[in-house]
């Protein structure tokens, strides 16, 4: 029998890294790295200065509680009332080492061997990797054109051993913003049906939307609702890994059984670095989103040329945008290929869905948070000038 | 069905906090915290100087490969093959978020629902637990007076679903350091089932033997032996969780997967902070190390005062010191007593032993690293001054 391990595929962003390594780049063309949706700049002076600080506090340097810092857990439950418009208390909070470690977490909480988790396709691939290795099976909820989920397509696929619906928004591969009505609908479906609804927030702080994206949290404390969060996006500590889940309380006693045994704690200077920055950066973590919101526009205003070349965005939010390409080629051979020949590093719609699904052969993730303009127009412009040859009309329809 | 972590129990060391903050200290008697195997100090002036400067460094704030910084994987290969007395290459070395997210993602690689890894008791909480949630069975290994275990009795254990054998030495909870000829039993055993022998080596830096403490390595890679470490001991990192596997380089894409999933990466400025302590603090950590010897002649040195009162020492090294105690009450009672009583924080040996498991309830574990020569007076002449009721000689044999 395979391991837990052996039952899932290698990650994707490492992948993608060996394209790179192996690839002879066209001297040309500067690579634009489009792979990964990540900050590569550090973190604002102030806040690495915070951290500078932090370093004298012997505790820093010492384990911590394990559902985290309590100060940080006040913070971001204060943070949480604000944002989504009810109240959160500090024991709804738990603090992990990264987004990815909250799903893990959470999914380790609600779930064993056989059961069932709803996810929306295209899918998450680092949630999809989890849930095999968990010995869950993701049930792949079909999203249409939009690539938005549906409440009422995916209740046909609640059954007894249904634990959960993992949905990510704003979406993570497809960019798209999940509308309230949406996430009300799937929030009812969990609890007619005494389940939970994970939401993933990773991009939350980049959603194009003034105030509360949802109203999920308007009721207060909700058992079926259990949200996920990065600081490392807003506050660029991709390398100090803290993340968080939100959620009740009677969750938290089976997420530290998880954490004590995985992590025993979030890094604390992390930590320290998120509560900084939660007391001291919302007007930047504002700057950065007006940017990011500018670069999607950006990508707006270029897709009409892309798109006289047969090319389609399906989906545009977040650090994504998720295209759909015109040539007979699949995305995996594709996207390798245009390492070398175009200078781009992406990744290809075969990573966000299941193999014998074949829109991933199509779709190409676009993580254009780390270029600017001037990069989107040269990106775009390298997409449109690519000549390869096209998909039958039948073929892309 | 209960989920994986309601399959476990909580964290014996939250719940240990948990005591100390419900407990009325007497007033008379300040705090002997002797529950954690963890340092209270931080690390030295010159590692805090080191991780300050490389807060200016942009990379110390982003991602970094799954599997470690390539000079931290290269340092520890090195460190290793001079410490074991055999080759060790950078591709036989992963680096995790600590050592106890290096045995899960080793049992994540090597093991799926319903196998079996061999476990000698009283165990290590953590692995236990983290075995629970694998679906995995801990196969319990009795030890004898010496809490040594034997691989002829553990050849009895191994069966068509045994995937490994997992050892810790020098040894968390019983601090006994396993004899080199009792660890190459184990790996001829591992070899001749074609299953893992896994060590867990986090206290090997406090080891009283001088040179290597076992051969293993002596013949280069071995396809049947992982190795796990810890930085967070030797270098006081414990808030920057920094540890490692040390296996064979077929292992380390199955490795890759569980890390990539559940923490991306270990956090950078760890990873920077163990390279400089590699590097740098040789001297310091035989320093440490010294230190702790120093604390375990001084527990050897208050034994016999506290053996006229009936107690026994079962073990001694490392970070811990495993009593018994000759009283009625068991130890679960018995420890949570001793706060209020005698300020004495500990860990009962039922935290360390199935509940069906009777020696449990005799033993107590001692973290001593935390208490210098005059604590150790004190608390022995705490724990020799209680006057309880003693059990039958019987119920003591």
């Amino acid at each position: 029998m395979p391991s837990r391990t052996e039952a899932t595929f290698a990650p994707p962003v490492m992948e993608a890294r060996r394209w790179l390594a192996e690839a002879t780049l066209p001297p040309t063309l500067p690579l634009l790295n489009v792979s990964q949706a990540a900050p590569v700049a550090p973190p604002p002076e102030a806040l690495r200065d915070a951290m500078a600080r932090a370093l004298a506090a012997p505790e820093t340097h010492l384990y911590g509680p394990v559902l985290g810092r309590p100060e940080l857990r006040a913070a971001l439950a204060a943070d949480w009332a604000r944002h989504y418009g009810g109240p959160v208390a500090a024991d709804e909070v738990a603090i992990t080492a990264g987004c990815n470690q909250a799903f893990a977490a959470t999914i380790a909480a609600l779930t064993t061997e056989g059961d069932e988790v709803v996810v929306p396709v295209p899918w998450y691939f680092n949630h999809k990797m989890w849930l095999d290795m968990a010995g869950v099976r993701a049930v792949s909820l079909a999203t249409g054109p939009d690539l938005l989920p549906s409440a009422d397509a995916a209740r046909a696929l609640v059954g007894p051993r249904t634990r959960a619906i993992a949905l990510v928004s704003p979406n993570n591969p497809a960019g798209v913003e999940y509308p309230a009505a949406t996430l009300r609908a799937f929030r009812d479906l969990a609890a007619a049906a005494g389940i939970t609804l994970i939401v993933d927030e990773t991009y939350r702080d980049f959603d194009s939307r003034a105030g509360a994206p949802h109203d999920l949290r308007a009721g207060g404390p909700d058992p079926h609702l259990v949200q996920l969060y990065s600081f490392s996006k807003a506050y660029r500590l991709t390398g100090h890994r803290v993340g968080a889940i939100v959620g009740p309380p009677s969750l938290m006693p089976e997420v530290e059984k998880f954490l004590d045994t995985v992590a025993i704690c979030a890094p604390q200077l992390g930590q320290i670095a998120a509560a900084h920055g939660l007391a001291h950066l919302g007007d930047w973590v504002a700057g950065e989103r007006a940017e990011i919101l500018g670069r999607r526009a950006a990508i707006e205003a270029q897709m009409p040329a892309l798109a006289a070349k047969g090319w389609q965005c399906l989906g545009l939010g977040a650090y994504f945008a998720y295209l759909a390409h015109p040539f007979a080629e699949p995305s995996d051979t594709l996207a390798r290929a245009l390492v070398s020949d175009a200078g781009i590093l992406c990744l290809p719609g075969t990573m966000f869905r299941a193999a014998d699904d074949p829109l991933g052969a199509r779709e190409l993730r676009i993580a254009f948070a780390n270029i600017d303009a001037d990069g989107i127009a040269t990106l775009f412009g390298r997409l449109a000038a690519l000549d390869r040859p096209l998909a039958s009309r039948a073929a892309r329809a």
